[in-house]
Order: structure tokens, then sequence, then C-alpha cells
């Protein structure tokens, strides 16, 4: 297996000191290539392992499966010890599945059927969406159990811990707390692999589980997670623009900013158990003051 | 021009409290959609803005152009006022130039020419440092220097303060501090906004400079660096192992967790100014102690 952390000495600068040489670690980012049946699709820089999910979440997102059953085989090329060996990994699908490259091509490549000019990049994003459905109703969720989201998945995260270079993702249901978490060096990767091994557990769609993201939430988390048929997503820093419009057109929670005990709502509050009203002894105590 | 910060009202959760809206603020992220003389080349998701530098700075990353003189025109495509006015930008070629866009599809597109298992994702990365030159020589930074730029940097990031959710690239030189600073929902489209303005200035090759950058450093982060012909990258955050191992192959200066008045050399340290002995008082003192 290709190691996911790499050891290096370092050159530490502090002010008014020498330059010291210190052992350190890096995230390890290599590039994987999936092909279909032999025909490379795509090329994802990714850190090593859990290659398998990463290209199942990959093919659910892009649209390409909708089950473990629509999969095949995933076999890594080549030959054990070979230089790259790892790196490219192929999908055969099912018996009687066609997997539709052409339909990746439509909404990736930028490789539009019209090229009429003033038809905008919106074009790749109703594509994108045209095929998701809202996620059905599921058991409000408390507000204590979002808070804790943040610091579940940071308990979660050795790789980041050891090399500061690793986002993750999780996938959390109220009554198991945080199932699986998965690192990697891209964002996108991460949520890919937490969401294929998902896939390949039988488990989607994921009603009723939130996904959890260490970094930034953009539209395209939002895209994945609506593919897997989440009912949210709790990032740990901020949202764009485009990821809340979407969220709130498809009724997906989207959280924010979540630290500890806080966190922000930008779509799917219906998602929250409604507020209970405050105790009238800490409001008056309160107005006492 | 459109927006790059949409204002939202968001529920705030904290414990003990009922939820409470208060005004907020998001980086917006929209699609652009690049063409080649009307062509489809690729869709990037980005905050606008800085459209011709981003296009600029991606077309010179990919290889497509290498100096301004290569450009003809860069136009946004379609009529002012029309929904998604400004998503959709169009490249003309300079008379004479023609842009491979072949080229993009062998690197970027998966579709390499071979597809022989085996031949692993580490042809792209060969592919595209094949163009690539070492930074030729350059003046050596002092360490102050290298160390006051996270600062430098941070104070140039109005979109962040305001949204917390872009990520900033800038370029810096020791007579002129820091130059230009992009913010960007991306972390590459902010690396291409600025390497593309200095592109359209005739700055490139950028001798001498210096590339900071807001978040973690890729891989690609690199090879833009070097295909800008810049002397290095101070990132605020960790490198990967790949951005490591080609900083090192092709003599950039990489620099990590780069903070107020420390960081970490991965690479390029001939870069450096030499240390100069410390002063005998000082050691003295502390063996003194």
């Amino acid at each position: 297996m290709m190691p996911r952390v790499a050891r290096i000495d370092t050159l530490r600068s502090e002010p008014g000191c020498q330059l010291t040489l210190r052992p350190d670690e890096l995230c390890v980012e290599e590039p994987l290539e999936i092909r279909i049946a032999g025909e490379p699709l795509a090329i994802t820089m990714r850190t090593p392992g859990h290659d398998h999910e990463l290209v199942a979440g990959f093919l659910l997102a892009e649209g390409l499966i909708r089950t473990r059953a629509d999969l095949g085989s995933l076999v890594h090329c080549g030959h054990l010890g070979a230089e790259g060996f790892g790196n490219v990994i192929d999908v055969l699908p099912a018996p009687g599945t066609v997997l539709d490259i052409e339909a990746l091509g439509h909404t990736r490549r930028g490789t539009l059927t019209t090229s009429a000019c003033g038809v905008c990049g919106r074009t790749m994003i109703s594509d994108l969406l045209a095929r998701l459905t809202p996620a059905p109703p599921c058991a409000p969720f408390a507000r204590s159990f979002i808070a804790s989201l943040a610091t579940a998945l940071r308990t979660q995260q050795p790789g980041f811990e050891r090399t500061g270079g690793l986002h993750a993702a999780g996938i959390a249901r109220p009554d198991l707390a945080l199932l699986t978490v998965r690192e990697d060096v891209g964002r996108h990767n991460a949520v890919d692999k937490v969401i294929g091994r998902q896939l390949l557990d039988g488990l989607l769609p994921a009603h009723g589980a939130l996904l959890v993201v260490s970094g930034r939430t953009s539209f395209e988390i939002v895209q994945k997670a609506l593919a897997a048929g989440l009912a949210g997503v709790i990032g740990i820093s901020a949202p764009s623009s485009l990821a809340v419009s979407t969220a709130a057109r498809f009724g997906l929670l989207l959280c924010g900013f979540a630290r500890s005990t806080t966190f922000n709502i930008y779509a799917g509050a219906h998602h929250l158990e409604p507020d209970q009203p405050l105790e009238t002894a800490t409001r008056s105590r309160t107005r006492e003051i």
C-alpha cells in the first residue's frame, strides 16, 4: 500500500536563530487515473488509500452510477512493485450496465453540446442538478447533535494532526454519532471517499445522515451530498453563495462555521428540532441584571 | 459587474439560546466557461471579477499561451443584463497564433493518447512538467522578508475578512513588498488571477518574485508558479509531498506554515541569504543562564 504520510527533514526559521533542521511529516499527494473498461476518464490528485471508495464516490457524484449494483469490478492496473503501481484504477460496469462516459463529458469537460454565445456555465449547473431530487423528510436533528460534530470530526483526523495538510469528511447519524471519516489532500476527494464507502456498503441513499466537512462548503460539496441522498452538510468553515442557494432549492440542511458549541444555519432550518421556550426563570434572571 | 460578496440573513445557534437571525455575508461562487474562438474549453467555479486575469493565468499554466503576445482578445459573451451574462468568456488568439486545445486534452481531460494498462497518472505529471524550466538564479531573499509575507497577505484580504470563504494569492518582490493580491473561492483561481495580472502587464517570467498563498500548497500551485517563472512559493499552511518534490526538482523555494515571524523551508533553501553568525554576546548570555 502506498504511504499516506511522508517523512522529511525541514528547515525551521525563527527570528534571531540559525536555521534548524528537524524531522517533519508531509501529506502524500499522487495522481489517480480513473479508467472505465480501459478508457481514461479522469485524473485526480489525491492521497493514496481508500481508492475504491474514492472512485465509487466520484462516479456517483458524476451521475455515472447510482448504486453498488452498477459496479462490476474496481481494480488497480499494472504490477505490484512497478513504479506508479496503485495510481491507475480500472472500473468494469456490472454485466448489462452501461457507464455513459459521454454524460461526464457534457457536465465536466466543457464540451457542451451547444456552444451558442450567451449560453453560460449555468448549463453545467443545470445538467448536474437535473438528476438530483430533494432529500425526503427525516427525523429532525437536535442542535446539540450538530454542535457536537465539529469536535467529533476533529478527533478523527490523525493525518491532519501529523501533517496539517489533509482535509477530512465524515458521515454522521444521530443514532451512531460519527460513523466514517476519510482524509485526503483534496476536499472533494475526502467527500467522495466517505460517500463511496456508504455506496460500497449498500447504505445509499443515506437518508437522515449528515456530511461533515473540515473546510469550506462549495457548490460541488452540496451537489455530492444531494447525489448521496444526505439530509445535510455541516461545514467547519464558510459556505459559498451557490452552495447556499443550491441547498435551499433542494431542502438540504446547510450549516457553517461549526465550532464546538456554535454554528450558523444557511439553509434547511426545517431539519432542526423546534426551539424549546427558554425557562422563564432564566429569562427573569437575565432581566434583573 | 457581478458582485463578489452576497448578503444573507443567517440563523445563529448558540447553546442555551433561541436561534437568532442576523445579517451575514457570503463569498459569491459562479461558473465561468472559458472558450477558445467559440469552442468550449473548460468550466471553473470562481468568484466573479478579474475574469480576464483568471483566463490569462489559466491558459499560461495549461501551456496554451506563453506571453501576452499570444492573446488577441478576451471578451465576455452575450448581452449586458441578460441572465448569466459575465459567466462566459471567449478567447481569440493573436493573429498567427494557434492555441492548441488538444494539448490541454492530453494533460487535463484524462484523454491520454496511450491507454496501455500500467501507464499511470504520472504521465500527466510528466506532460505538465516537460515544458517547465528551472527558475534562473536571482538575488537571495532575507528571511525577515519571507517572514513578513504572511501578515502582508492577511492585511489585503477584504473578502476573506467579510465572508471567511475566500482564498488569496499575492505576488511579492523584495523591492516592492506585496505587489498584487487577488481573492477567489478557489485556491487555484486566486493563483491564476494574480499570475494572469502579471502576464497581462508584461511582467512574466516573474524572475526574483515570490507567490504567496493563503492555503495549502499542492502540486498544481507549484506547477503554476514554475510556469510563471517565479522564484518560490510561500504558503500559510502545509505543502504536499508532490509539491515539495517538484519544487526541489526545479530549484524552487518552497516555504510553508508561514506565520508572522516563523516559517518552514521545504525546498530551495539556496534562495535564502546565508545565516549571519549570531552575536557572541547573545550566545554568551544564553550560556550564562
